[in-house]
């Protein structure tokens, strides 16, 4: 069934906002009497039919449903900003479906690409417009949000978390392969995490220290080197599996 | 450190094949005395120093190293052929960055792609060197596969691997949370898995039917709907995860 998110407070009667109206009317072609589930301001999903395409797009909930699609922790990826446009979009789509709650690119000391100010907030629109595609696409009940910060300082001052963890090759090379399950085992239902990934040339061993200062616990994701946006997957499937299937 | 597939036995002295020879010296620009890591047709890689450039690329091997990138489980991943030309690339990519062995395209009875006889051995080639480089730069022992079968029955008799899984969005719907864990916890070192995933469609239920009456299991990959390419890749994870690091 298809699925949208409406930034509206829980009513009966719901008037879709454009985007989601046009899709529904115009793409899909739905006609009066379509069911679809809708995602509200609560992050609850309700079941709603259309009852009026036009002047606006309307809608009568018929229920609300039980459905939750979150992880039991929320998940903080930070990524250095990858070289190309190509990295990040695949990393938010992939990331969302498998679950992130928050995506912040932090432009790291090895980062090529930087988001100069004035092309900032384009791309962070253009990025949380794929989460909120993906959202709908994988039936979760929040579209994760899209942030930035200049440097690691400003990432490691702003996030927090629970736990708060970085993934570190050079663990994996010294053959370390139990601090990350460890933090895992470590996570209780509603607990936050930070997990800190390098772009490309990977972090420097200066950022990995300051981290480590910062209470952040280096982990290796096996022995094979994963990509810039490779890991970051890896990640959210194993946080996945960890809390959700085992 | 630069690392490469030559399939040759080891020996002192290593003539390297036209592709690898090609890259090293002109697109890395190697110099006499360069030292590289190569992978034989042992699968094992062996530290080795450039010794020619011409009129052949020849290298000197100084150590056979004991490095071991690859999963204790032999993966055989099969993926219902997908509608576009990028996501098999993906997969692949992916797939072999987190140690798949075998990567096995099959025409899945909702594929809306087909192979055609014709370009079928074009599209192996291009994706079997997709494989290569991304196992280079992942510094695995082994270049996975790339395999296609004509249809599931093919499949379902060509690998008869230790345990057979697929992945079900109506296992997860059904809140089933541990029949994956349960395979993976009866995982040994050496066994097989072949695990199977639908194309965009989905698998259909008389394909799903006819996989389980073969003793293939029926398992999960959590609450959210993962598209076609996102599904083997959390697989491959979570495999990583549960036999490497857990």
């Amino acid at each position: 069934m298809q699925r949208y998110f409406a930034n509206i407070s829980p009513q009966e009667t719901i008037v879709l906002p454009k985007d989601p109206a046009h899709h529904l009317v115009k793409v899909m072609r739905a006609k009066i009497g379509t069911e679809i589930e809708l995602v509200l301001a609560d992050h609850c999903v309700y079941r709603a039919v259309l009852t009026e395409t036009a002047p606006e797009v309307k809608l009568q909930i018929t229920k609300r449903l039980t459905i939750n699609s979150e992880l039991p922790v929320s998940v903080v990826l930070a990524c250095g900003i990858p070289k190309t446009k190509e990295k990040p979009e695949l990393i938010v789509q992939k990331a969302t479906e498998m679950g992130a709650d928050k995506i912040v690119f932090f432009d790291a000391a090895r980062s090529i690409s930087h988001w100069q100010e004035n092309k900032r907030e384009r791309k962070i629109t253009r990025l949380q417009k794929i989460a909120k595609s993906a959202a709908e696409q994988s039936h979760r009940n929040k579209v994760p949000e899209i942030k930035y910060c200049d440097n690691l300082d400003q990432l490691l001052d702003r996030y927090q978390t629970t736990k708060r963890v970085v993934a570190w090759e050079e663990s994996a090379k010294q053959g370390e392969t139990s601090a990350l399950s460890q933090q895992f085992q470590r996570l209780r239902t509603g607990d936050s995490i930070l997990a800190i990934f390098g772009p490309e040339g990977g972090l420097t061993s200066e950022e990995v220290m300051k981290m480590n200062s910062a209470g952040v616990i280096s982990v290796g994701l096996g022995p094979r080197i994963l990509r810039t946006e490779t890991a970051p997957l890896y990640f959210m499937a194993a946080i996945s599996y960890a809390t959700e299937l085992l």
